[in-house]
């Protein structure tokens, strides 16, 4: 199986020309536009036939999963031995993952809020670059040369950052960019993290309490919230990787938010591998919970903007569903709920009225990586 | 040598009757005081005589280290062994350690100005009950007794929770209740954590502030603050042990209060023995980014609330002397700081005006825990 990279299809965000906003058309020749917003994210195959792909992608990857240099071949027989199972889930979760189509109405919606909050840099065209799976980084900027776009922002889905996630497509779309547009003529600014953006955290909370109130009264208030986050390799942990903290800081922004009217833990999933994972391991935490008699338990997924396999098979299948209690619940996915919706504008708008390329985070590579690209990239990204 | 538990000076909070504070005395009638504070620690050998003691306790702690059946001989055998190089080190921090200096004068501090904040509840009593060293519990709650106090807070000075530390003096306490006031004449409360109270974070954002303007102005904003905690083992991590994330919560509420002026990390010191504990090592990390050549760092310990031998040794002396680097500094200790002090006060004052007798993640315990005192101790706290 070979990789074919199929054109994809680009978002063209629809600016109504009679849409009444007196703002935008009065500005439009005023504004600094068009400004496109890149959602940055992994991705996950729409279709089964590309779970292969996928696959491969993931393990060849050597900033999330670093195989040495023999990374390509192992990654083609990992995929390779890999995708009948995956591809059994994907069929489990309707046929494929929903990642690109949250993903591209997520775009479309925060653009039409963002020629609203920011005229002058209207309008807002919303692209999305998955770095395993279509539309890949490197149509999307090519696609993005063809729309004329020299202002473009490199928006992070992944709300905390890790060098496995944001820092993979930071490089990614740095390395394509040498590529695609050595003479830089898209001019790049990067929002890398944000953990406990207001309008994020209103929405967790928001969906948290709707779930809350499928509980019978008398037991809501000791209805046990668990925060699950993907989790990391210790080796990654160890090197300094800002994620768990970060994590962290949105679980607590949350509860802060729901003024800690419940008991919760952060947990973290999807553990593969025999070397040693943070914990603890959200499916543990469960079996545990329900072995002492915890059953009325709320998962929530804290670490990822939109339903993927993940939620969709590892949570509601795997766990609950194999559980079979019914106390044990999860809330839903921030997908196209309107209050993300507007948080995804806001974050856009703040970091447009201000002034940094990039969080002061991001220039501090992790203390113990030692990796070029990742000094690389920055420098990219920082010196814009 | 024995366990010689010599009587010990509890704190008597005197307050002036003449200080001319109307709102005190005119209110003393009606008062529902007295009101014991009783500040929780891990406590540390005023003299070098006390360190044999002091390490025996800590590792006969089967909540901080679990040895086993032979818990106690196993403890009696490692305090012999480390006994000598445990002196030298409290030898070369000025011979013993400041913290019961720091807890009394903070348990003083903090009443006279409970006694102002809060006249209703007044006369404020301060105590300070030590888990290793004195003043250790049992004699706290016999002083307790017999000044006839009827109401007190257990006031954790782990201002983020682990069933290690938090956990292990309030499971002591209740044991200490069970023997000597079986009749539970003292109602409790119990303040378990405060890991993102505001005083505390403004008076940690003020010490780094402070630390920052020793920097020249064209490389202040590139200091790297490196918040450092004690670690943990993996194996309490992975139980659901909530200090890591709550940690995390403070660390990131203190660079929320700095409007995130620099780089920083969260890592991890002061791990002992073959097994795995949560990283990034603090010492590592120094290392590595010296190695880089990021030499203007400061270093934040932010999970303990005065001096101790981790900050005094272990920071001072073994990182940053060690290491000659001029640029590499520790922020002071939260101490006697006034800001502090009023820190201290207002957590109380909030919790007596509150309607909790704990926070409702105290009612959780770990989900991977079994252990029956930590249910024992978390039912007698909570029905008071």
């Amino acid at each position: 199986m070979t990789l074919r990279l199929s054109p994809i299809r680009v978002l063209r965000t629809s600016i109504p020309r009679t849409r009444g906003l007196a703002t935008t058309a009065d500005l439009s020749n005023e504004s600094k536009g068009p400004t496109g917003v890149v959602l940055l994210n992994m991705g996950g195959p729409s279709t089964i036939p590309e779970v292969y792909d996928f696959l491969y992608r993931l393990f060849a990857d050597g900033d999330l999963i670093p195989l040495g240099r023999y990374q390509e071949k192992l990654a083609r027989f990992i995929a390779w031995r890999r995708t009948p199972k995956i591809e059994h889930h994907y069929e489990e979760i309707g046929g494929g993952s929903p990642i690109r189509k949250w993903s591209e109405y997520q775009a479309t919606e925060m653009c039409k809020r963002l020629d609203k909050l920011s005229p002058e840099t209207a309008p807002h065209k919303g692209y999305v670059a998955f770095r395993y799976a279509k539309p890949l980084t490197a149509d999307t900027l090519a696609q993005m040369q063809q729309d004329g776009i020299k202002r473009a922002i490199a928006f992070t889905q992944y709300p905390q950052y890790s060098c496995s996630t944001t820092g993979s497509s930071l490089n990614e779309l740095w390395k394509v960019t040498k590529r695609l547009d050595p003479d830089s003529e898209i001019k790049w600014s990067v929002i890398d993290r944000w953990p406990t953006h207001s309008g994020l955290v209103k929405t967790f909370a928001q969906l948290i309490t709707d779930k809350l109130k499928e509980y019978d009264e008398s037991v809501r208030d000791r209805v046990i919230l668990l925060f699950s986050a993907h989790s990391l390799p210790m080796s990654v942990v160890n090197r300094g990787d800002p994620y768990p903290a970060e994590v962290a800081a949105t679980v607590y922004s949350v509860m802060s938010e729901l003024k800690f009217t419940n008991p919760y833990r952060l947990v973290w999933q999807s553990q593969v591998g025999p070397s040693a994972w943070l914990g603890a391991q959200t499916s543990d935490t469960i079996k545990s919970l329900v072995k002492k008699g915890q059953t009325n338990i709320i998962l929530v997924p804290i670490a990822f903007t939109s339903d993927h396999i993940e939620t969709l098979h590892e949570l509601d299948l795997e766990i609950i569903k194999e559980t079979k209690v019914e106390g044990i619940k999860r809330a839903e996915s921030l997908n196209g709920h309107p209050m993300f919706l507007d948080a995804l504008a806001d974050a856009v708008h703040n970091h447009l009225t201000g002034a940094a390329v990039a969080s002061n985070q991001y220039a501090m590579q992790c203390p113990m990586c030692t990796k070029e690209v990742c000094t690389d990239s920055r420098n990219f990204f920082l010196t814009q």
